[in-house]
C-alpha cells in the first residue's frame, strides 16, 4: 500500500560534538519519506523555496519518492539551525526561519487521495486537519510541544480524526499532564487515536493499542553523530512497515515498532540523511534480527512454580 | 544451590514525594537476601549494633535467611538518611553514620564456605577480597562510585577474582572512562569478571557475557514510592534465580535478568522492604510473564527479504 506524507522539507545547519554541516537536506518529510520508501511507495506534500537545490529534488525523485505534491514557490526554503552538546536528547535551536513554509496550505493531488496511509508530520494542527479532510486511509499524526502549548484546542480537534499518534515522552506528558506513561497513553487514546506510540530516545519506545502494550529498547548505536530527524525516521520505518505488510494486527504493530527503531538507528549515525540513504533492506533486516536476538528470552522454567 | 551475601544491614530514614519513614530496615544485604530468598536459601554475613531491633532480626530469621554470620556488637547500627525529589534516579544523602560497620571484618562461618554463590554487596573492596579468600562458588560483586574513585587500585585487584560484576551505568562509565556502554562492558570484562550486568534504572538493564548480549526494559511501575534498595534487590533476584536453576547457560543468565528486574519492581513500590516482603512466587511469576508479553516480538515476515 502507498503512503502520503505532509510535512516540511528544509535546509539545516547542525553542530554536534562530532562536527558540523551547513544547508543539508532536512525537515520532517524528508526523513520520513526516505525511511518509509525502503518499505513502500511514498508521495510527498511539501513546499520549498526557489533556493532549494535541484540536487536535493533529484535525490528524492531518484529514490522513487513521489514529488507531484512538492510545490516550489518564490522565497526561501524552511531553515533550521541547531546545536547538540554531549546529550543527544537535547537540541538547542539557534535559528528557525519558516520562509515559504509560513504560507503553506497543503493540497493533495487527486492521485494521492487513495493512499492507504497518511502521515501528518509535525506542522500546525489546523493544516493537519485540512489534510485529513482531503484524504482516506489510516491517519497517523506527529506533533510537538510548540503546538501542544500554543494550539491545544486545535490539536485536540485534529486528534479526534486520527487513528495513530506518535509522540515523544515529554510531549505525551505535556499533552495530558500525566507523569505516568501508561496512564498518559490511556488519556491520549481517549482524545481519539486508538493507537499511541511513545518515543523515548535512548530508552526505546512504547506502543499502546486497545489490545496490546509493547515495550522495545532502542537499537544500540556505538556513536551518535547527529540525532536530528530520528523521530521522523522512526515514524517512517513504522508507517513504512505497516504499508508494506498491509496489516494492522498485533504482530504487525510490534514489527512496525522494530522497523521504526532500526531505521532511526541509521539516521543518528551520520549527519542529515546520509546513513539512512546508505541503508538497504539487507542491513535493515540484519539490525532487526540483531534487535530481536538482543531482547528475546525464553518462557519461565517450570521449576519456578 | 545456596547463596552467601556479605554487606550491610542498616537503619534508614527516607523522604520521598510519597512520604517519609524513620529507622526502617535497610542496607544492601537486607534487600539482597529478602529478594534472593524467594528463590533459594540465603545466608547473611553482616554486623549490627546493640540498637538493632529484635523485630528486624526475627523478621530475617522468620523468612529462613541464615543469620549465623550476623554479628551483633556494642555500638550503633549503620544508619543512612536520604531524600528523593521527583527524579527517583537521584538520591540526596543527608547522613551516613557507619557505626559498628566501620570496624567490620567479615568472617564466614565454616558452614557457609561451600555455598554455590557469594554476593559481595557494596562494601570496601579490600573487605570484599578478604571474603573471596574464604569462599568458593560463583563470585558476584557490586560496588559504587565511592570505591571506584577512592580505592580504584584495590577494586581492580578484587575484580580479578570475581566472575560477575553488577554496576549501574554511571559506575560503569567512571570505572572505565568509556561513555559507550558496550565498549565499557568489554573493558570491565578485561579486568576479570566474564559477566557484566549494567543496571540503567528506568531504562532497564544490560547483560554482557563472552557469548551473549541481552537488553531488557525495566518493568513498568505505576507509582515509584521509594527507589532505595532497587539495585540490591535486582542483584538478589538475579543471583537468586541462578541459584534456583543451578545453571549458567545463556537462557539462565537472561532469565536471571528478568527476575532481577521483577524483584526490583516490587521494592520501589513501597518504603523499605515492605512490598518485597509482600511478594510471593505466584505474583513474581505473573510479573515475569507480563514482562515477557510486553517485550517479545515475532521473527520478520518473509516479505521483507
Amino acid at each position: 500500500m502507498s503512503i502520503v506524507v505532509v510535512g516540511s522539507l528544509g535546509l539545516d545547519d547542525v553542530q554536534t560534538p562530532h562536527g558540523s554541516v551547513k544547508s543539508v537536506l532536512g525537515g520532517s518529510a524528508s526523513y520520513f519519506s526516505v525511511a518509509a520508501q525502503h518499505f513502500a511507495p511514498v508521495a510527498l506534500v511539501a513546499v520549498v523555496g526557489s533556493d532549494f537545490p535541484t540536487d536535493y529534488h533529484e535525490l528524492l525523485k531518484a529514490r522513487g519518492i513521489g514529488t507531484e505534491g512538492l510545490e516550489t514557490v518564490p522565497g526561501n526554503t524552511f531553515h533550521w539551525a541547531g546545536r547538540y552538546g554531549d546529550d543527544p536528547n537535547q537540541a538547542f535551536t539557534l535559528t528557525t526561519e519558516l520562509g515559504v513554509f509560513q504560507d503553506f496550505h497543503p493540497r493533495l493531488p487527486e492521485s494521492y487521495r487513495k493512499a492507504g496511509f497518511v502521515f501528518l508530520a509535525n506542522i500546525d494542527p489546523e493544516l493537519q486537519l485540512e489534510v485529513l479532510r482531503q484524504s482516506g486511509g489510516l491517519k497517523i499524526l506527529d506533533t510537538m510541544n510548540f503546538w501542544i502549548d500554543g494550539k491545544r484546542a486545535e490539536l485536540l480537534r485534529t486528534l479526534q480524526e486520527v487513528d495513530v499518534v506518535i509522540l515523544n515522552v515529554q510531549e505525551a506528558r505535556s499533552l495530558t499532564g500525566e507523569p505516568n506513561l501508561y496512564k498518559a497513553c490511556e488519556v491520549i487514546s481517549g482524545f481519539g487515536p486508538k493507537v499511541v506510540v511513545i518515543k523515548m530516545g535512548e530508552n526505546g519506545s512504547f506502543l499502546h493499542t486497545p489490545e496490546d502494550k509493547f515495550l522495545l529498547p532502542a537499537y544500540p548505536v556505538e556513536r551518535v553523530v547527529d540525532p536530528t530527524g530520528a523521530g521522523d525516521t522512526f515514524a517512517g520505518g513504522f508507517v513504512g512497515w505497516l504499508a508494506r505488510c498491509a496489516r494492522t494486527d498485533r504482530d504487525a504493530w510490534r514489527q512496525a515498532m522494530v522497523m521504526g527503531t532500526v531505521m532511526a538507528s541509521f539516521t543518528i549515525e551520520d549527519f542529515s540523511l546520509r546513513a539512512l540513504m546508505r541503508a538497504n533492506l539487507k542491513i535493515v533486516r540484519e539490525r532487526a534480527d540483531r534487535l530481536r536476538n538482543l531482547t528475546q528470552f525464553p518462557p519461565q522454567d517450570e521449576s519456578l512454580q
